[in-house]
């Protein structure tokens, strides 16, 4: 096992987070949000999504809010881009990133977009070139990477063949995501690796949500298998509103103490973002049992 | 990353688990639990302490327990002896093997059993001698070896030196111990790559509590350095008297399940294991959280 010197962390709380949360937050609530983040040096944020707002009306101000975000040098947003309608969205926009997604197996991925993989594919490839043309990035999440609410089991040959085709979309980055959180060790091992040989110089990220307590096990896994990229949620906050049982993110301020502990550089000042743990707190009304050696920070 | 085929999981609850907790069990209950246990695939099992009734006196029966323990064939009870003392007690009992155990800071070994390091080492010595003119096995442990509550960080050097020690004292196995949940995985996979190297035909354990969430990352991590022997606690129970702010050990039905999804083999029914945390959950009035897979195993 190689401990990287540096990770990027892609903060995805204000899309991931806020998508499967009750409570609406008003775009003026987002920006603070945001901008408590950025302080504390995230430098990677998926801020939003351009899914149909009836369908998550949580992230329907996406326009306001990007129109209002601030252009801080050195940040990157993104924003979730479901398909071409999706698109012509973000491209009225500032947006230098977008993300596209596709799930693995073909009921999550019915369920979440509804269409069949194919016409995913299809759709996405589409947008991919409109994104090229636009000096647009793109980032390629295939979700249920590694296990389906409704199918359980997802053959890797799947996943192999979206990533093939995401990447000859021009992907700069695949991120595979465990969306229910069902991703063990040994499977995320094993995985990268492939992916990791199978493409040598494309980056790979790692997207896991903690609803079996085993996230930060699968991002050691990961480590393991040479990854340096990797989605949190500020607070833990999360989930998959078309993927029942799914709960939060990997928490980013847990990600984060860990990378610290193991010296490894993410940019972010721990004591910084606990600050924006109690935001998250506050906008939520919900009590967030931070690890104690967190809780010593914080009253330090 | 070597993904080993099985490993050997010791169960600590009936001792480290029993030492902390406010709630006396009566010899009955523990004889049930490890009943329990055993159904459920369980082999290694430490069961009591012979440390002086009044330190901890939730394991005050330790002989009466040992001399109603059933003998199954082919599981490895043992207990725990800080001293002299508390081996002429183990030696009265069945025991074919013992834990000794001793501190990698001065305080923490000054806290646990009011000695320097190099006065229990000479202790130590003398029991090891005993326990091989008795045929009894030993187990050594280092506890707090990845940080200490009263020192912070512990000289990986402290760690070596004991290690020496024991091993020379005819350790069969080398237990470092996580006593209060400091490690991380970088420093897991370092310090045990390096024990590992040092001395390549011992056994290495890794004993780990969750206090900061990061105890299965740091399996995930030990194995990565090529452990195979894990001590856990049914439910989660756990902690140290004389380490504040220690929390439970690694539970070992969260420990299983992971092994489980690993294609590694414990040995353990998981759904039998179930059964033990139930019996945890009402000898101790206490409502244990079960992982949303776990429920579902236990719900099917």
């Amino acid at each position: 096992m190689e401990i990287p010197k540096a990770v990027k962390i892609v903060e995805v709380g204000p899309r991931d987070g806020l998508q499967n949360e009750t409570i609406i937050l008003n775009t003026n609530d987002k920006l603070r949000l945001v901008s408590s983040l950025i302080d504390s040096g995230v430098s990677n944020i998926e801020v939003t999504s351009f899914v149909h707002p009836k369908l998550v009306p949580q992230l329907a101000d996406a326009e306001i809010l990007l129109k209002n975000i601030l252009c801080i040098k050195g940040i990157n947003y993104s924003a979730l881009v479901p398909n071409l309608k999706g698109f012509e969205r973000a491209l009225n926009t500032n947006l230098g990133e977008i993300t596209v997604f596709i799930s693995a197996s073909e009921s999550h991925n019915r369920n979440n977009v509804n269409r069949s993989i194919s016409e995913s594919l299809e759709n996405l490839k589409a947008v991919c070139k409109k994104a090229k043309e636009s000096r647009i990035k793109v980032r390629g999440e295939i979700s249920v990477s590694f296990g389906c609410p409704f199918e359980g089991k997802v053959p890797l040959k799947s996943v192999i063949t979206i990533a093939k085709n995401l990447i000859e979309m021009s992907c700069y980055e695949i991120v595979l995501a465990d969306t229910i959180g069902l991703a063990n060790p040994e499977q995320v091992y094993s995985i990268f690796k492939l992916f990791k040989e199978k493409w040598k110089n494309l980056s790979f990220a790692a997207h896991f949500h903690d609803t079996n307590k085993m996230a930060l096990a699968n991002v050691v896994a990961a480590i393991a298998a040479g990854v340096s990229v990797f989605d949190s949620s500020i607070g833990g906050l999360g989930g998959c509103p078309f993927a029942p049982g799914a709960t939060g993110n990997v928490a980013t301020e847990n990600l984060v103490y860990m990378m610290d502990k193991m010296n490894i550089d993410t940019g972010i000042d721990i004591r910084k973002l606990l600050k924006s743990v109690k935001m998250v707190e506050k906008l939520f009304k919900r009590n967030i049992e931070l690890i104690p050696e967190l809780k010593k920070i914080e009253e330090s």
